[in-house]
């Protein structure tokens, strides 16, 4: 099938944008100078980041597909983690010339179904020869007329709560790292984290008061909540769920490990949390976060242990 | 003042960030899952570039802050050429640990400088680490009514124009490749363009009906709008604004030479252009752009001579 070399710029554009289907969001779509996306609510919530090979994946652990998701899926999840529903993705795709240009096309079908997942599209982006592969992916999204869901307003007496998978990307990541390759539900965790895109809707509807995904591991995140809240954010371990699967580390794995893009979030004291959202713990007045009543060791949340 | 690897991840974004004025349009910029900017049309432009150093950029050739300048300038055009006006940018930036933190905090002045001229401000992005300095710059933007000016809507018998400098970039680019230094006037076009940001409103209030920046060239980019519109597109070549600092070659570093970010349209045969829209040609039945007549010939653009 050739590289992306041999397919040139154009070539390229035209074999990837062939595999993103249409959505209704998206009014202008690729091959103009940029696309036009809908904002019904008036604002839009925008994210970016940066993923570079061998950094953020690596082409020997994960496969084009599963690189292609999981880029999508921490970019959908930040904009869920505002309350908002993701409307599309621009993705800037930097690779060698030699790279195959079957494995371009199997990244962008990640990218696309990704955001299927989360109800959004791919609606542009750029593609660059660079000696390394890198991907830039922006996502858009709509707060349908909500306020947007912070990091900001966690107060005393609210409750913690998480949704969505914990400590199972980071469980996949030290099998692979170790090399080995399984269980498979934890490698698999690892290629392709699974963000419960409809955590942003629910939270709002529950009330919360702030609310971020877990993306470097659940005490560290909490720590962005206390700080910009202004409070101590207290765990109580024997409420974190931790998966049988995880072995004899899965506390560690959930407190600290990052990747699966579950949700976290604060709310008021009097919620009826429905069963998907687990609480963990409770905000108090102070600072930074406690786990069972203690400070994390002056280690650092990498070295962090319980 | 040290390197952005001594800096870290939250420091290093503390001192950007601190360097980036806040904007009426960003309703919530940095320090959160994701930005929230105003979009009162209801839809929002948006539009991303990838640029890479040694491809893009040349750390001996331009200094950090004529690469803000510049990297944000190629995306606000952008939205600019689909008649909408720039709102917020969103900035991806990957270094080297080692870089100065001085470098970082001038790029992002030259970023945030550039967003200033454009009416938009930086509202958000991510910083990694990665062996070679990339940018990811996505820009988005309002139409405030009005339909986007899209490359697929000249008909026979419109007028072609352009806005702004052409050329100057692309000498000046010539000029450092020869290891010359001056004339300053095309050096600095090469390290800075200046597209003219009122271009898209402007455009749009002589009705036009297809207008894009030139980034690659002038006779390459409106072969985009002669294929999305199903048009020839006829360049007159004493038409075209040929500045005599340009030299010899001057009238090949207008039509071919792209990265000056001036803009090139469309507009109904009755238009009365004011002065700074420039007539270069006019919309014919047939395909493909021809200069005074004639084919350019088979080599390709980047070896088109006139």
């Amino acid at each position: 099938m050739g590289t992306i070399g041999e397919a040139g710029e154009f070539g390229l554009i035209a074999r990837l944008t062939r595999r993103l289907p249409p959505s209704p969001a998206v009014e202008l779509g690729p091959g103009d100078d940029a696309a036009v996306i809908a904002a019904p609510d008036g604002r839009v919530v925008a994210t970016t980041d940066l993923l570079v090979e061998g950094r953020h994946f690596r082409r020997d652990w994960s496969g084009p597909y599963d690189i292609g998701r999981k880029a999508a899926a921490q970019n959908l999840a930040d904009v869920v983690a505002m309350g908002a529903r993701p409307t599309a993705l621009l993705v800037g795709f930097a690779a060698p010339a030699g790279t195959a240009l079957e494995w371009a096309e199997r990244l962008y079908d990640g990218l696309a179904d990704e955001c299927r997942e989360a109800g959004a599209s791919v609606a542009g982006g750029d593609v660059v020869a660079a000696p390394q592969i890198t991907l830039a992916v922006t996502a858009l999204g709509d707060l349908g007329g909500g306020e947007p869901l912070t990091r900001s307003g966690a107060r005393p007496g609210d409750v913690v709560a998480v949704r969505g998978r914990l400590g199972h990307a980071s469980a996949g990541l030290a099998l692979l790292a170790g090399g080995r390759d399984g269980p498979a539900e934890l490698i698999a965790a690892h290629r392709r984290p699974q963000p419960p895109y409809t955590a942003g809707e629910e939270a709002r509807s529950l009330g919360a008061t702030s609310l971020l995904d877990v993306s470097d591991g659940l005490v560290q995140d909490l720590g962005h909540i206390a700080a910009a809240s202004g409070v101590r954010i207290e765990i109580d371990s024997s409420s974190v769920p931790v998966a049988e699967i995880l072995g004899p580390d899965g506390l560690r794995h959930v407190l600290t490990g990052g990747e699966d893009h579950a949700f976290a979030g604060t709310f008021p004291p009097d919620v009826r949390l429905p069963s998907s959202w687990r609480p963990v713990g409770t905000v108090a007045e102070g600072t930074g976060v406690h786990v069972d009543g203690r400070e994390p060791p002056s280690g650092g949340w990498d070295h962090f242990r319980v």
